[in-house]
């Protein structure tokens, strides 16, 4: 099997938030799609190991913030880089929030949608949440951010190969995971966030 | 609710296909996400009322075949405007199959994907079906076909408003379904294919 045909698939970018009493959290996905109408229900995986989807099991609803063509890498890093386990990610912004009192983002946005749970599929890896949408705004007529968009435009490019020193590692990208070895496996997913090779970068010795 | 907060979200365009027996099927869909590593799982969403989902409840697999940037009208037109209960789709084409025996596009699509059923969902309107990707093939380097593109740019425009004439009914671009009156209803959906208000055009009085 070819896995690279998994990477024709398309996605958007969303910030994923949720609230359990006190706690907010939120963190970047690509995966959201809309399953069913009267009522209208929507789908999103989100990681098991990640606090968000943790949080999600117990709150039962969630915000989904569509971020659109104008959003920057470091909205997505300050959201998808780190884990609302070692930060409070909403501790120094200011946030709108919706009818279920969830900060979504009011910038770099074009629509968000207020989600409460309906079913839910443990995957594995992954849980998949099937909502009810309870409500939706559109805030802004700029173009979604595309996952092939993120990918290709807003996500920095590798540092140039220096190629006379020696491999000693692999660092994920995304969550900053570190495997030792000169040679990362090709079929490897980061234990911690799930991503691939694509997502690691080399460290080399001092 | 405005529901318009719903476009945003960033789809593909697929030909899903499979097989019961002699009986070959497939339609043109555009939900289908990753949503499980080891083993790898996408998850798609199908019509209860279509053909396919039908036959895909029985079968327990199919192919997706992800439509790529130089997809026509006309490969939309013979998979997605027409019911496989009423014409063959694969009558009088060659098409290569997957390892379950189901034809795939070899043509205007860049991967394509052979999945097992592991588990579904009713949701009323449609099925949610979470699948195992048994095999993926990469076809071509060319960009996958998104939703927004083909809204843009595939679709062919709607005819200009004929404004001397009297608006008697609106047709469903996607299903020939008909609605008899003047006015349709902001919220509507087709109650055969699922679609809503923006794929449908008016009928003029003779």
């Amino acid at each position: 099997m070819d896995k690279r045909a998994l990477y024709s698939l398309s996605y958007g970018v969303f910030m994923l938030s949720t609230r359990v009493g006190d706690v907010v959290n939120g963190c970047i996905t690509n995966t959201c799609m809309q399953v069913a109408n009267n009522p209208t229900r929507v789908a999103i995986a989100a990681i098991n190991a990640n606090y968000t989807c943790e949080l999600i099991k117990k709150s039962g609803v969630f915000a989904l913030s569509m971020l659109d063509e104008t959003c920057t890498f470091e909205t997505i890093r300050h959201f998808g880089f780190q884990s609302g386990r070692d930060v409070d990610k909403f501790a120094d912004i200011q946030l709108p929030v919706d009818k279920n009192n969830i900060p979504y983002l009011g910038w770099q946005t074009c629509a968000v949608i207020s989600c409460r749970v309906v079913d839910s599929m443990d995957l594995g890896s992954h849980t998949l949440f099937v909502a009810e949408v309870e409500d939706g705004q559109v805030l802004s007529g700029k173009n979604p951010l595309t996952y092939a968009d993120y990918q290709s435009r807003v996500k920095p490019k590798p540092e140039k190969k220096q190629e006379d020193k020696k491999i000693i590692g692999w660092r994920c990208k995304i969550c900053k995971y570190y495997y030792e070895g000169s040679q990362l496996p090709e079929d490897f997913t980061c234990p911690l966030c799930g991503h691939g090779p694509e997502d690691f970068e080399p460290v080399y010795e001092a």
